[in-house]
């Protein structure tokens, strides 16, 4: 069966979707995204990625392009028109097509476009079993990573290097500190048992799931620490995970060359997995 | 008359002009660019164009699309359907069409893109004859600015807080320093005398303008520095301009509230720029 995507108004097969060539988002990448998770037909954090999807707009004052309700009818729809009931929804809205000159157009209508492709929870919670290997890469990117751009040439770079040496992911390294995947948030899970994962911020994007892990973590009675870490605090950390919409909560096992922890698993990230998903069948 | 645009081999109206919402220029910003002048139907500074539109694909490892004869075949053709002999042909090429995933993907055919609008040298000729105010902004661009990529949402934003208090451009600084202009290289005449513009690096982006401005700067025996310089220097030098495709060579008569110089386009500016428009019309 063809994908069937959704671009402002029209929905087509995936291969025929498409926008102008002087679409702000094509040639300034100039525009905004999320990724939500659905799974067994239900949405899972649909809220924090719909208000971020807003905020990161704010951000660049780019004008909605719909209300929350035309918004979930749509993603509805396309999950619908491609038969999938376990999904990851991605949406893009950038500030239009408009002759190409760097400032603002004044006037343009947003692209919202709506796609969505399968998701398999059941590799994922395999995948997250075994845990994941990460490669370090310097972090470049840009001083406004809060913003959840479609600026990602950075991020592909990064996850381009880890893919060439088999890993899953990047973990990003700035000043001397840990400040994320370059599509997830780090954290550690100290000696001590405390976890720690940097603060908010223009340095790291405020990630749905850290945010919905972090409150799973606080029933869980774990201490936790927003703060800044070192890859030696990496190093030394009884465990490492990763999270976002794609991830859930993922152990990693290895970071570069070094072991993490005996080299499974960690059994805190495991039961923050399957708290997170506790909560979300039962939240959705 | 509608304006005519090339993509991956045809060539049709812009409006219809297209690529698909897959495409990893536009769900990543993963392509480059190029800005060629053209004047009575010749090319300024075409090789370097080309050479630079070659090397950012080979940073970048997105594979040639064309090779130079078949490139410039189409940008001639996109001129003559447009029926222009003065004009910006803009090309672009991106990784290409590829299901999303942040990594390069196994197999993808780069997308390219030529289009042209017309440039009027006359009024370019006003403009720094007026010369052009500047606003300062911070420099919270990604690490590979010398990579001429389309991920150039903070080269947006700061063009925007320009247009928003009437200035033609901003000027960025980081750490300090006075990198370059948000599309233009900046350049200051310090009151010795001496021409002085950052060095190449991963700073800024080393322009074919830059280039041939420095020739030209050469030949006029002007003292050359390349080297970063601070926000003071600019304040206390006898002239700033920027250069670049677009702006050729253009006087800065303001930064900020601050007056440059005694507030007209300085000489040695107007001098470089006849030199450029010279040296250009004999070397097409």
């Amino acid at each position: 069966m063809p994908r069937i995507a959704y671009v402002n108004g029209a929905y087509s097969r995936l291969a025929d979707a498409s926008t102008n060539i002087e679409d702000r988002g094509y040639q300034f990448s100039d525009g905004v995204y999320e990724v939500c998770l659905v799974v067994d037909g239900k949405y899972w954090d649909m809220a924090g990625h719909i208000a971020r999807l807003w905020r990161s707009l704010e951000a660049l004052s780019i004008r909605k392009p719909i209300g929350d309700g035309a918004l979930k009818i749509i993603m509805a729809k396309v999950l619908r028109l491609n038969k999938l009931r376990d999904a990851l929804v991605y949406i893009q809205v950038s500030r239009g097509v408009a002759p190409r000159n760097h400032p603002f157009p004044d006037a343009a209508d947003p692209t919202l476009v709506v796609t969505a492709r399968p998701f398999d929870l059941a590799k994922s919670n395999a995948t997250a079993g075994k845990g994941v290997a990460l490669v370090t890469q310097p972090d470049i990117r840009w001083g406004r990573v809060d913003v959840k751009s479609v600026s990602l040439l950075p991020n592909v770079l990064a996850k381009q290097a880890a893919k060439r040496v088999g890993a899953a992911e990047a973990l990003l390294i700035k000043d001397g500190k840990v400040t994320e995947g370059a599509s997830s948030n780090a954290w550690i899970l100290t000696a001590e048992g405390v976890l720690v994962t940097h603060p908010l911020g223009h340095e790291i994007l405020g990630g749905i799931t850290r945010q919905t892990t972090l409150d799973r973590a606080r029933e869980l009675q774990i201490p936790i620490e927003e703060r800044a870490f070192t890859l030696a605090e990496a190093h030394e950390a009884q465990e490492v995970f990763i999270t976002s919409a794609t991830n859930i909560v993922t152990p990693v096992v290895r970071i570069d060359d070094h072991i993490v922890g005996d080299g499974a698993p960690g059994p805190v990230a495991l039961r923050l997995r399957e708290a997170y998903i506790d909560f979300s069948r039962r939240d959705a």
